[in-house]
């Protein structure tokens, strides 16, 4: 398939699992893709790239690379990319790991799950904040975003290209939470508040979409219900950011 | 001034700042502020408002209320907000209090202070985010988003009608900090890890932009420079996220 007519079909979320591939986008996404060790089937740019001191270099190091490159007009680049600002450049790459069992089977282990955040931004920042503090893989149920999304690929700010990034149903969790003899904690509003409560080897963190509260689902597969001690019950957090210190509180 | 002129000049930070005024919009941020104690000068909705349910209720609410309202086309109501969906509603309400001197001189006060983060978006996460997590106020420093721009009101989902958002210049902060005895703990990756450190009654939590590191003039008036404990040097954290985790640790 020609680039320009794969990276459109790329938009689908069918296409991207049937095809096995994704889309970067904007400089510093393909930058840190260039960096890793993803196959990167071919990369799309338009002269917009050449306003920047750092889109220059990022062509120069593209030509280098090899890479087959399309050369498209701003307008047309504009039609084919899937968040605000393509910034003149776009990669297409192969998604390297899709099954919880790729996972290493070792002691100690940490896997966040996320349960219906539709978000793409929050998804994207959840990803780089569990790359960040060490989790092991991030795995998506029904109902939550594809992870290969361009948008959450790009506000995951290059964490997709070294943190495992899965998705899945609620019976591949159950399979392998029970055979790896994982531990699921929830988060709701309505836990025992996670302040020095020592985590389990093997931990599922679950986490569900703001306001909604904890699904049925997911209440039924926790083992414990863990929240943040909050000032006010009137507040809530953002997930991003309720995720985030929670992981950063049962590291 | 007429509501529609009111609101299309309000897009401006400097009117926002002359006027005293800010717009809040969207349902649910429009819903919060009616249940606060600020003074609405008015409210402008569109045909959009009548497609749910929670949207046909806020109307009514509006009526009884009594404020001034201004009825326009959808289309209409888009060239005056600001955020990508009005939802159909916006309203125009008097900003409360624009000094530090106004805060409370209690024992115990904890602000968070704002050094360059441009982001709307992140700007009313982190809003959210000092009111849920028991900060007195946010005072934003100049090169940081004005708190009161609609996108950072609409990111803040209510939290900035019960938590004081101010801006200043160092130059104030500096006068504050120092009458009132506020130790100035700056956030960076090189600072000393957070986990663990007792926290001055009286704390000033700097935070700066991602990737920008710490300002010249934050270094300056840093007691302590502190930092989270981040599994990889490669990785950093959002910066919404990164101030809920120092913030949590620090309550």
């Amino acid at each position: 398939m020609k680039l320009l007519t794969l990276a459109r079909d790329l938009q689908r979320r069918k296409a991207r699992e049937r095809q096995g591939l994704f889309v970067a986008e904007g400089i510093r996404t393909v930058e840190e893709l260039l960096r890793s060790q993803f196959v990167i089937r071919g990369a799309i740019t338009s002269p917009a790239l050449d306003t920047t001191p750092r889109g220059v270099a990022l062509r120069a190091q593209i030509a280098a690379s090899g890479i087959e490159t399309l050369e498209l007009a701003d307008r047309q680049l504009e039609t084919t990319s899937d968040t605000e600002a393509h910034q003149g450049v776009l990669a297409i790459a192969s998604v390297p790991m899709t099954e919880l069992w790729d996972l290493p089977n070792a002691d100690s282990l940490r896997l966040l799950v996320l349960d219906a955040i539709q978000d793409p931004g929050n998804a994207g920042t959840i990803v780089r904040t569990a790359a960040a503090l060490g989790v092991t893989a991030t795995f998506a149920l029904p109902g939550t975003v594809d992870l290969w999304n361009a948008k959450v690929v790009r506000s995951g700010m290059g964490a997709h290209f070294h943190h495992p990034c899965l998705s899945g149903t609620w019976e591949e969790f159950d399979a392998f939470r029970q055979r790896r003899g994982f531990s699921v904690w929830a988060a709701d509003a309505h836990g025992d508040v996670v302040d020095g409560l020592e985590s389990p080897k093997r931990l599922a963190l679950l986490v569900g979409n703001e306001g909604g509260g904890l699904s049925a689902d997911a209440r039924a597969r926790a083992d414990r219900v863990v929240a943040l001690s909050i000032a006010s019950q009137v507040e809530s957090l953002n997930v991003a950011v309720a995720t985030g210190i929670l992981l950063y509180e049962l590291r």
